[in-house]
């Protein structure tokens, strides 16, 4: 198996993914509340660009009685009539459970879309890492860890969570890393406590000078959930 | 001071680069070839893309009675009609010294060819980092380590370098670093030896293959010569 990473939704060749196998990460904090919400029984969630294209596609599954919750930020802040904000920690079993779940993401979203192009799209955290590699592992194709990045720049964060999965995907059979999956493994094994690495991304401290720290202790946890949400390509949502 | 890496040519946005110092590294063998052949003696050294263009050039100077040396490689190995490979250990003060050196590179020409629009362009290695980084001092702009890469790909060998040279640009001052900069120090504070990491490179492998070992020693070592090569727009060579 070849294990690749891209560490910017801008660096992606669509056509290089054709056949494989796509792990979309952006753990602060879009991937961590969609793998969240799908853990605690959210029906679907329906990742899109902008806070119009969310209210529009409220109004859409509304018109189909089905119920909808719109979650994301701008600037790590609630978004006006919007019900969630982008902190993991609101997707409650009780707030989600049967909810369709529309999340504006600029980072994740943009990763997904260009990533139409491979066999299958994953979305993964720390959270859920374990069960995002047994996943990669069965579907048995060339795999590409997609970091979101933030604002199309290279993100600590998401690197050392393809290097965690990465250690992971190599602990009992040895594939064939690129220059740079070998580097985020290492940068992995170099700081298994994930939070001495990623205290100094900047990323990291934009949301605890927001006030975000539980946020934050929450996404960097290791396999608390066992869901693989994953891109359905027709529904246009991710599901488990 | 703002401290950013580029970790292939494919992925400069040249606009990005305008007003700040630029630093191409392709330590695995161009830049090393380049500082090499300027310290000891070259005039100067004109790098072009490919084979054709390197011929003509030699013709152009000759006319004009300068003398020449065509140096290069494809696949590791001599080009016919060339009198260098891409071996720094070839480029000896008796052998360069006075002379025009034409090399044909394509990923570090690639790499300055695309950062025409920052304000100085400075070719370095291992093998000068510390030069270089007293010249990103003195100029005191934004700088930007562009790791020339290989065909595209991210390079361990360039990204330890480029940390090597942000450790020592840190030592005295704090900066402020991207994450990607901050990780490639990182790695290089893990791997002071760096053949440690460099080991597993594909590129390393390539030419340790090749029996290019006496190469791949002489282009990791620290800070052996103290000149700076700088791209001249004007003349369109690279000169100390």
């Amino acid at each position: 198996m070849k294990v690749d990473v891209i560490i910017s939704a801008d660096h992606i060749n669509e056509e290089s993914l054709e056949g494989k196998t796509v792990v979309v990460i952006d753990m602060l904090r879009a991937t961590s509340v969609i793998t969240t919400a799908l853990a605690n029984g959210a029906k679907k969630v329906i990742p899109l660009l902008t806070v119009e294209e969310a209210f529009d596609m409220k109004e859409e599954l509304k018109s189909l009685g089905e119920s909808v919750l719109l979650g994301g930020e701008r600037r790590a802040l609630k978004i006006e009539g919007f019900d969630c904000t982008n902190s993991p920690l609101e997707y409650t079993s009780d707030v989600v459970k049967n909810n369709n779940v529309v999340i504006t993401t600029t980072n994740g979203t943009r990763a997904i879309t260009l990533s139409l192009k491979a066999d299958e799209i994953l979305v993964g955290a720390m959270i859920n890492a374990k069960a995002i590699v047994d996943k990669v592992k069965d579907i048995n194709k060339d795999v590409v860890f997609i970091n979101a990045g933030t604002n199309g720049e290279f993100s600590m964060d998401d690197f050392i969570c393809s290097g965690y999965m990465i250690y992971l995907l190599s602990k009992d059979k040895e594939h064939d890393l690129t220059d740079i999956a070998k580097t985020a493994k290492l940068i992995y094994k170099s700081n298994e406590n994930i939070i001495d690495y990623i205290k100094d991304a900047r990323h990291y401290n934009i949301l605890k000078t927001l006030g975000l720290e539980a946020d934050l202790n929450y996404c960097c946890q290791k396999d608390i959930i066992k869901s693989v949400p994953r891109y359905d390509k027709n529904k246009k949502s991710i599901v488990i």
